[in-house]
């Protein structure tokens, strides 16, 4: 059995959301079992009781506006995102699926799950939808701001294998997000990242990739420091939403318009569907001595399950054990 | 009258679409003059003789791939671009516009028009749509990869400048794009802008902003390094166009579908035309003695036209003069 520690108060919409996901995954997924943290009476008004669901009662929450996460996580251990982590760590879970507070995730992942041996640093990595339905992993999308190419390396092995063994590539291919294709381009840390790439036998290096195709990428992960990848991500989503917008302002203009948009109502929903990141899963900490699986803070309970089935998916294919023989093989080797 | 140098010979679809653009601008705008630089021979097929119009023939291109920018114009004096640069130091002209390769027009214009005194770096600043119809200026957009804080705030004095003159918006809103609101978030180089940013009085400072609100910002001014800058500008390309893509097919599907989309069709166009950049015009090179506008490389007639009318009202505007006067006070206040 695959145990699975649910946040269940972190998120927009928690626990309700958090806690039909759960249900809709033990229903779905023969080989899980769920921990609710949370506050037990509150989760009891909307769980249907389940012999592979219980509940731990946790106290208090970390806030989404939090502006210092690793106090907040180090003053609230009772927490239910504490907790959850926590229990990773003392091997009562496998997985942790929160929909919490980023930076306190990572934070709290950083001081209670801890990180693998000779993994330098940590990164956080969404799975994204793309216009050819071969989705991309994006890295490092802000937990470290400012990085060193040597562990971009690390982290693009982490990538590889998760491409390799939870999306079923089988030679995933990293580029590095540039602002030009050619070799040279770039601030000094990518052509840095682009020599130790080119030269990694561990990684299949596709080259420099420009955001103008990101939504069809010629490979599958695209990789830059935290603040870069986040800043890919955010305007994605931001562009997303502005486009959103405006197509519906121009669909409804005029009568033929009207009576177009009616007609596509069914194709429309299926677009914003397609666009949404939940279809795939939640964003996965890599470096982590476990599996720690940011679900949108957004997630509805079809989002949220699907951050559950990919925890479960990562544990089933031992990841984090094939991750850590590479890093400690190259280590070794230096 | 305003003094336009064209460079007919740069671009996707150069002499014609450059030719037919500035047609169109001495048909439509009565005080500018157009200079066309480029093969004599081969625009007098495409040009309608027009008295505000002369060509001055050039030799040579520049490529719109080449590597190296700076050796590509100084061995390539004598082509459209360079001799369209000269004109405006020579001041033979007063702006100019090119639709040639980004790069080689920054070194260009370095090396040609050269830079405005005090001023420490140059930036690329597209205009560009908002899902609120209120465009917004993005920089710096790929002229300087890497740069300090303090050169950032000569570029908000100009972006600001540019915003009241020529956008005509009253006071300016400056944001420093960043991964989180709050002030504290970012890199040492998005702290340190911020702080300047924040005490400096000819700066309408608004904060940070996250580009999830890209396309509906709440200033009328993003800025960040050329890196950054450039990354945005792209992954908003990216998204657009794959999310044009996505929305092709799935609206395509099934026959309701399918009619729905024929009625659309116009609305769609509209859709479409409202996110192209070359709506608004080109984006102007910050920092130089001269007015330098860079048309997109795709730019077809209306693009062009779009570019040329921007630079005439820069000129007619005075914005070069208004910027030196704040750089230069700045400089003997230091």
């Amino acid at each position: 059995m695959i145990k699975i520690a649910v946040d269940a108060m972190g998120g927009d919409h928690a626990p309700v959301e958090q806690i039909l996901g759960a249900m809709k995954a033990v229903e779905t997924i023969d080989d899980i079992e769920i921990t609710l943290y949370g506050d037990k009476a509150t989760i009891e008004k909307t769980l249907k009781p389940h012999d592979r669901i219980k509940i731990v009662q946790s106290e208090g929450t970390i806030d989404m506006g939090e502006k210092d996460p690793i106090r907040a996580i180090r003053s609230n251990r009772k927490s239910s995102m504490a907790m959850a982590l926590s229990s990773v760590r003392k091997a009562d879970n496998d997985a942790v699926v929160s929909s919490g507070a980023t930076q306190a995730l990572i934070a709290g992942a950083h001081i209670l799950v801890g990180r693998m041996k000779q993994m330098k640093r940590t990164a956080i990595a969404p799975v994204l939808p793309t216009a050819s339905h071969k989705p991309f992993i994006l890295l490092d999308s802000g937990a470290n701001l400012e990085i060193k190419a040597e562990y971009m390396v690390q982290q693009a092995y982490f990538a590889s294998i998760y491409a390799k063994e939870v999306l079923g590539v089988e030679s995933p291919k990293v580029g590095l997000i540039n602002i030009g294709t050619e070799e040279g381009k770039g601030r000094d840390l990518d052509n840095e990242a682009f020599q130790l790439f080119k030269s990694n036998k561990h990684i299949n290096f596709y080259g420099n990739v420009e955001p103008k195709e990101v939504l069809d990428p010629p490979c599958d992960i695209l990789i830059s420091d935290g603040f870069t990848a986040n800043i890919v991500m955010k305007t994605i989503e931001g562009t997303a939403k502005g486009m959103g917008k405006m197509l519906k302002e121009e669909l409804k203009r005029g009568i033929l318009g009207k009576i177009g948009l009616l007609l596509s109502a069914k194709n429309l929903v299926r677009f914003k569907k397609r666009m949404s990141p939940e279809e795939i899963g939640g964003a996965m900490i890599y470096g982590l001595k476990g599996v720690v699986i940011k679900a949108q803070g957004s997630s509805k309970a079809d989002g949220f399950y699907n951050a559950i089935r990919q925890a479960a998916h990562v544990v089933r294919q031992d990841v984090i054990d094939k991750v850590t023989q590479v890093i400690e093989s190259e280590a070794e080797n230096e």
